[in-house]
């Protein structure tokens, strides 16, 4: 018999359809609304087994990715807060969104979003009514803005000056202040959509949940809105782990909570997420990376503020190298992390074709930073931010020590020590108090607040007997030579101390997980019923089906057999011996994701082979039961791929025809 | 040479002092007061690189042992809950502790703890002022009891009936209601012993933390103090997703908050804590396990209820299979848990003869369960609950579904229908109208309410012509035969449908994290100040320790080599080329519970030669790197033991006088 070559597929026979993978999502349980059953909970999600195994699984590969290859700390902390932390941090002034007011009904919504919406409507209409529809569809990037507006679109001409300002203002949306959304509604007369109301002058809404701790009411708390602030907390226990030494990175996956003003966008934007936090702290005069040549002809993508700020959009593809030699990365540790996002975001099957790094403008960066690029990833609502990396420079550490008193420094030791004199005043404490009474601090102040050159001054003058000091507000004191001595003595500086800067990657696993579904998602040529979901076996739920023909008890001893087996190579399988058909079965698994099935049928138990079938393609092979378990063993492990496999084991085409 | 057999370890030469480990685990970093540089809060902690792994490792293996062994539904659900949830499943209502104030200066006590404190205080005293202090050494159990006194004890003597009295209160005091706590304060002339002023009657605090969800502060929400709640509101997706059978598990692992009221136990009483919870749905009719016959000789170490209720602590050893036939355990699949969470235990390392499980008093119960177990361990404040495990039988599911009309239920195809027939009423409902009008409604209503023997005799009366109803409070209808059919009629019933049981094993990670540090505690019996924790390899953060003789560069392509060594074995390692003596890097990992180190010095440059050294009996051995690396995989496998190693290498003896 001769074996075909593996089949070809067509992914994209049908355009994207978000409602079919929703559909989806919801009937294999990746994820459904929280608190369902008592009508929801606007922004709260579960996640049922197949998306948390997907999600457990996105974890360990960052785990693996991240903290095993570089060493770095791992925190597991609190997430119920003192307010006192959030007040120090910034968070309770300025963790917050424009929120704007329906005049009428009182309806709540979030300032850039509404101007956002309204606006994108009226650029549609005005295609509408150039008659430009047709050509917008057969421009991909046309068609998609459309489908992202989501008001209702009246087909209004505008002039080619009102279409630009419109545009401009859109490609700087991120960057305006509460007042400027609130001018900009009054301009454009920008009214709620739902019901032409007008809204009120935006006011800030702080995103944090707030609580109480203790029985006694009196301990305000905050549920942390990043799980940022615990490592920096913690930073000096972290430094004496690491034995002192600097850089290094501590690293934590939970749960933050942001009471999102009105989330409507599924997974994009929740109140309650679990995020993956890197705090990578470094020498703010060095910020080089031992790694960084590893990354350094790694191609990104990139927005930076400039290209925006003008208010356009044009992207450059450059190697991270030439980014950070250009000063657009602004150093080698942002630059290797950029990259090793890049490598992370591609290896769990994001499609890089839909990936670009966006530099933040001025006023949209978070109040901590002070250069922020997102990896923003592109799906049916846009591109949205996955993951942040910001360089929050020595904010954190700087306004906790200033507040706690607590030193959050590293101290180096110096190799040559800094050799330096200068002069130092001393009284004669006894005199000093016996003379001036009272007065003796503000004096002693007084002259400890001298720089060199008084002293000096002052020094010459007692050279030559009593001499005369005055406050800044004029009062005047006659010190006797004998009460204060000026000498110039030495000192030697063996220990460098100084904050350290923060480099931050913030991934919110959330997103991640929801463009993976959107990037995996197709639905089969031959029948648009048919979802399938391509994603990768490093991340694919369950990697392998068993599919006994039925559940008669002969196949039972198998069924065991080569679940154990696949145990003991340590590939997650899981058995489907539902009273339906094989084909039916694999459709069930085409949706959750399972990259591989194999059959065990009469042949199995008669002649132990085995079939193998691959999702994407449908191609079935067959050998025996133990080739096939070693060959998808080495499919999963990615040491070969689907090509290599085929070469391994013959085609079989017995029972095709049941799908 | 001759090879030594492996050294003997005395791990009891010092007594278990607290302190010495809570330094230690302060010191490296295992977990500390959350917020500490900000005076820290009470009841929250952070854990560092050792405790987040560990418990890592903890929760990797219970996923093993639990979820994927037995195939379990796994979740990740919303912390941040809607109040309706918790208003229907009753935690608003009764998920509280009773609490105490000083009447002078506020403070707030939790009630049963305060008699717990003060009662234990008064028996120490007693003992001291009978002069068997001396005594209450010799004997284990009292000087443990002793300790745990956590008041100021003055040495009183007490009568034989108080002594009695207190000891019967003690046994049972977790049965007593808030009222019953007031009474003995009163009884007793119970203080708060910090300011000896007397404490108002008790209250009832709700133990969880309230916030608001949404911009608009209308939506209260709780944040869970369990997750068990998110499982039954998901029931009727996690049936689906395991095509519509019965008995299935859903599993989660996740953050759950208790705003305790004045926490001061360490781990052991935390206001936020990762718990592991499973929720096991089974056929009310049917509560067998199928794999009880796997369990059914595990001997478990049980405190029944009907003991406790009588003043009294005495355990039995009894198999789990006796124990389920003599209906002290209720049923097979509360059974099957409790010895799986006792093999869960023991694999992780906690000491047998410290574990018994101890079944709840009535009162005690949580609102919820009809039947409870817990998992005590012993540690130094006594027997702490560690895992839970009730049958919450249909509670939730049952007021979930009343309160939301959304059946909670399972439907089953019967093998047989059951066939029935019964007599049923109907009306001619055109001329029930014209005749009654506004009272047809209630009419209709008494005849639907009627049981079989009154629709007979009504049937009866109607074949002779018109008759007479009345209504429960004396109206009476007249009903022409015309306007009623009374039939009798055949019924099949198809389908069963009935509202599943819950059993629940519910682990609080924290506590079992805290009690395996303190069973795997000890000091080097030549030097107390020498900690060791002697973690299984299976949960130790760190397996091998890779030691460089120096940081010299000449060992770099060795550390390199043996590190991805280790990594593609699959071994957890890492390397400490830190600028102190082997001997001392040694002992930090002694701390950390590293159970194995390697050398790596200049023999092993020239000969490709290593030692191998064994945490607690500091054995060391040498062999080929190889080889040593091919024996340290087994034994952190479990598939041989040092004993076995100790065969397979020589020992060596060039270092150990550097320790």
């Amino acid at each position: 018999m001769a074996t075909p070559a593996p089949s070809t597929v067509n992914k994209t026979a049908h355009p994207f359809e978000k409602p079919r993978l929703e559909a989806l999502l919801n009937r294999r349980f990746f994820y459904a609304p929280a608190f369902e059953i008592y009508g929801g909970v606007a922004g709260l999600y579960d996640y049922g087994p197949p998306g948390s195994s997907l999600q457990s699984n996105i974890i360990s590969e960052w785990r693996k990715h991240f903290i095993v290859s570089e060493n770095m700390l791992e925190l597991d902390t609190t997430i119920m807060t003192p307010a006192p932390v959030f007040e120090t941090s910034g968070h309770v002034a300025r963790f917050a969104d424009w929120m704007v007011k329906d005049v009428v009904n009182g309806e709540v919504l979030r300032a850039d979003h509404l101007v956002k919406g309204v606006l994108e409507g009226r650029l549609e209409g005005n295609r509408e009514a150039r008659g430009l529809e047709a050509k917008a569809k057969e421009e991909g990037e046309d068609a998609k803005k459309k489908k992202k507006s989501k008001v209702k679109v009246t087909a209004v001409k505008l002039t080619d000056e009102v279409v630009k300002e419109y545009e401009s203002i859109l490609a700087k949306l991120d960057n305006y202040s509460g007042p400027e959304l609130g001018e900009l509604c009054r301009t454009h007369h920008i009214k709620n959509p739902d019901t032409g109301n007008d809204v009120s002058e935006p006011q800030q809404f702080n995103l944090m949940f707030a609580s109480s701790i203790g029985p006694t009411g009196q301990h305000p708390g905050y549920l942390r809105p990043e799980t940022a602030q615990s490592h920096f907390l913690n930073f000096s226990r972290l430094l004496d782990f690491n034995n002192g030494r600097i850089p290094f990175a501590s690293a934590q996956i939970g749960r933050s909570f942001r009471n999102e003003i009105s989330p409507r966008a599924g997974l994009l934007r929740v109140r309650e997420f679990t995020m993956a936090e890197i705090e990578h702290f470094v020498d703010p005069e060095d910020k080089r990376h031992e790694r960084f040549h590893e990354v350094r002809d790694v191609v990104l993508v990139l927005l930076d503020r400039h290209v925006q700020a003008a208010g356009r959009t044009e992207v450059v593809n450059m190697s991270v190298g030439e980014a950070v030699d250009k000063g657009i990365i602004a150093n080698e540790t942002l630059g290797y992390f950029l990259a090793r996002i890049y490598q992370f975001l591609l290896k769990i099957g994001i499609d890089p074709q839909r990936l670009r790094f966006r530099q933040h403008m001025a006023n949209e960066m978070a109040h901590y930073a002070t250069d922020c690029w997102d990896a923003e990833i592109e799906n049916s609502t846009g591109w949205t931010e996955c993951v942040g990396c910001a360089d929050r420079a020595a904010y954190d550490l700087t306004v906790h020590s200033q507040k706690t008193g607590h030193p959050l420094v590293v101290r180096q030791a110096l190799k040559e020590p800094i050799v330096s004199e200068k002069e130092v005043a001393e009284f004669d404490k006894k005199l000093l108090g016996k003379t001036f009474r009272g007065d003796a601090g503000v004096l002693s102040k007084l002259v400890e607040s001298m720089d060199e050159s008084a002293l000096l001054k002052l020094k010459g003058e007692l050279a030559q007997g009593p001499a005369v000091v005055s406050t800044p507000d004029g009062k005047e004191f006659t010190l006797a030579p004998e009460l204060l001595t000026i000498e110039r003595r030495t000192f030697k500086q063996s220990i460098r101390e100084f904050t350290p800067n923060v480099i931050e990657p913030s991934f919110g696993l959330g997103r991640i997980l929801y463009t993976l579904l959107e990037h995996s998602f197709w639905c089969r040529e031959q029948d648009v019923e048919r979802g399938v979901l391509s994603l990768p076996p490093l991340v694919a739920p369950t990697k392998v089906l068993i599919v006994p023909l039925s559940a008669r008890q002969e196949f039972d001893p198998l069924v065991h057999e080569v679940s154990m087996k696949f145990r003991n190579a340590g590939i997650f399988s899981r058995v489907d011996d539902s009273n339906t058909s094989i084909g039916k079965r694999y459709a069930r698994n085409d949706e959750l994701g399972t990259p591989y099935g194999v059959t065990l049928d009469f042949a199995s138990v008669q002649n132990r082979t085995m079939t193998l079938r691959e999702r994407d393609t449908m191609d079935q092979r067959i050998g025996p039961i133990d080739e096939v378990i070693a060959t998808v063993t080495e499919l999963v492990q990615g040491t070969i791929d689907w090509d290599e496999a085929c070469k391994r084991l013959p085609a079989y085409d017995g029972v095709q025809a049941v799908e």
